[in-house]
């Protein structure tokens, strides 16, 4: 399935320029690089002062952080934990816990799975949460990446309760915060972790910040297990801030559901047949997929591929009016080509 | 054993000034903090670029981070995997391996048998690394923090011979790169993981940065455990540079040996006698440790304390001559009261 690792190489993620520069060497510069998730238009974050650089973070401005992330999330303020990105929790979660079987819902976020057989557990790929009855972990990613589906909070409340005992549904809403649909956080089950993320939603992916959310018992093991300063000072300064800052948000997410909208057209003029994704990246299906990769890599645009789903590009969203006319320079004569037929 | 968790309670660390702040309402701002053994004169890093804190970190960087430090640390640079912090590394060591017995050379830094503990291994204190034969894991911090004590990298070489099959030994060379003596990293044995600390020789605690030195497997083993993008853009940008800097690193080692050295003129004139210590900190027994506490706390002047030997204090380097004024103004009455005795 596209996107869940196998164990038998390394996994290929978004946001590597210097593969994309070496794959095409005579693309102009500068990249626009679309093979990520994360908003286009950052928080804009205030100079950091030195202290945060210097000093090891305090424990009191990690209290903060994780109470403004409590705020943001619909969480009570024990149940939140703060981590150097959710991946830093993808790798640990399958830590904490002896060895057992796994349901990832599946096509996803390859980390997922990987995570978990490394730490020695046995690993089923399934359709849907409704699968996972019996499993000792379900994994669901919502809204999902790449193809944006989603399960309801009442849903997901449901398939914890089918669990074995002690098992856990991990829930990531990594690209949750811009979307209309409700989070399990405010209705959380004793048995789930929901991972929040922070640098996709305010375009500080370099910052590394993340957050688990869980009841305060399995937050306190998920805290020991990343110890003490997980999180940097820079980070803990920058993410209060802008965790307390929900007009910001408010308007970030009108102004990503249009990007995405506009992204959905341009897309679908080039024959593209829209998967899913949510307002950060767009997923489409091509008849000629593999050639419109390259004619973007030419063009110095770097999207996401998938090695067994060949047809399937995601998309992230242009930054400004520069990076989506070289967008559309690439995809107009696409769409021109195929004189207005549906698969090209 | 000083500084070894019990797993009774939370393990005490220092650099948390809100702690001081309400244990001691009435001292003066703005508050001294010598509570940890970050060097006070950081390293003057340029203004970082936007890129780095909202773009997902370029493993192309990466690989250039773990380059520079593998020159500072006369490692391969296949042997070196960044972190953020080695503290991270220390909580994940004990859950890339099954449980078993680990010897920690004690008394040392407390989150290391914390975290061992922590991932079900049975943990025992001893005395030095010739106990620790047979045992599946053996910990060690060279020098060691608080006491100072050493170990030369052939008989650390001799001791990860004699562990059980399978068997590593952790070296923590946390503060080593500011100290005359040599490093385990060149001569590294196959079972030998040695952590190396960025943030306290470089005086940037806050930004999290450490690595880990082994043989390219076993590196291998814990950059999967760490996952991708594990260290934040803006500590890549910042280690890259100052790692490579090796006048700044001489030049350090030259001012903090000189710090190292007034400041056990201080406290021995205080009546304390130098137990040991790195040139980043000072550890000292007072015939009136707990008073001396209560009398640094009092001026707004932190200091590191230790439950189970309450007669010694850990003394960090003062930032600048107010601060060794305000040091000075603190111990010189002690001195006095002493009239030169040896005990107080």
């Amino acid at each position: 399935m596209a996107g869940i690792a196998t164990g038998e190489g390394p996994i290929r993620h978004g946001g590597d320029l210097g593969e994309a520069r070496r794959r095409f060497p005579g693309a102009p510069e500068p990249w626009i690089d679309l093979s990520t998730g994360i908003n286009p238009v950052p928080y804009p974050c205030p100079p950091i002062e030195a202290s945060h650089f210097e000093r090891l973070p305090a424990p009191d401005d990690l209290r903060a952080l994780q109470a403004a992330a409590a705020g943001a999330y619909g969480a009570a303020p024990g149940q939140v934990v703060a981590a150097p990105g959710t991946q830093a929790l993808i790798a640990l979660l399958p830590r904490l816990r002896p060895a057992g079987r796994v349901a990832v819902v599946a096509p996803t976020y390859a980390e997922h799975a990987a995570g978990w057989r490394r730490a020695g557990h046995a690993v089923a790929a399934v359709a849907g949460p409704e699968e996972s009855a019996g499993f000792d972990v379900a994994v669901v990613v919502t809204p999902n990446n790449p193809d944006g589906r989603r399960w309801a909070p009442g849903a997901l409340a449901a398939f914890a309760g089918r669990l074995a005992p002690g098992g856990w549904l991990v829930v990531d809403e990594a690209f949750a915060d811009l979307e209309p649909g409700p989070s399990l956080c405010p209705v959380l089950p004793a048995n789930a972790i929901v991972l929040r993320s922070f640098g996709k939603t305010y375009g500080l992916a370099g910052l590394r910040l993340g957050f688990a959310v869980a009841a305060p018992d399995l937050a306190a093991a998920i805290r020991d297990g990343l110890g003490p300063w997980a999180v940097s000072g820079p980070a803990i300064a920058v993410g209060r801030r802008a965790l307390a800052d929900a007009p910001w948000r408010e308007r970030a997410r009108a102004d990503r559901a249009r990007d995405a909208a506009r992204l959905d057209g341009l897309l679908e003029r080039a024959g593209g047949r829209i998967v899913g994704g949510t307002c950060l990246f767009r997923t489409a299906a091509f008849a000629h997929g593999p050639a419109l990769f390259e004619a973007l890599g030419r063009a110095g645009i770097h999207v996401r591929r998938f090695d067994d789903d060949p047809g399937r590009l995601r998309f992230g969203l242009p930054a400004g009016e520069t990076q989506w006319r070289r967008l559309d320079a690439v995809l107009a004569p696409v769409a021109a080509s195929r004189g207005g037929s549906a698969t090209g």
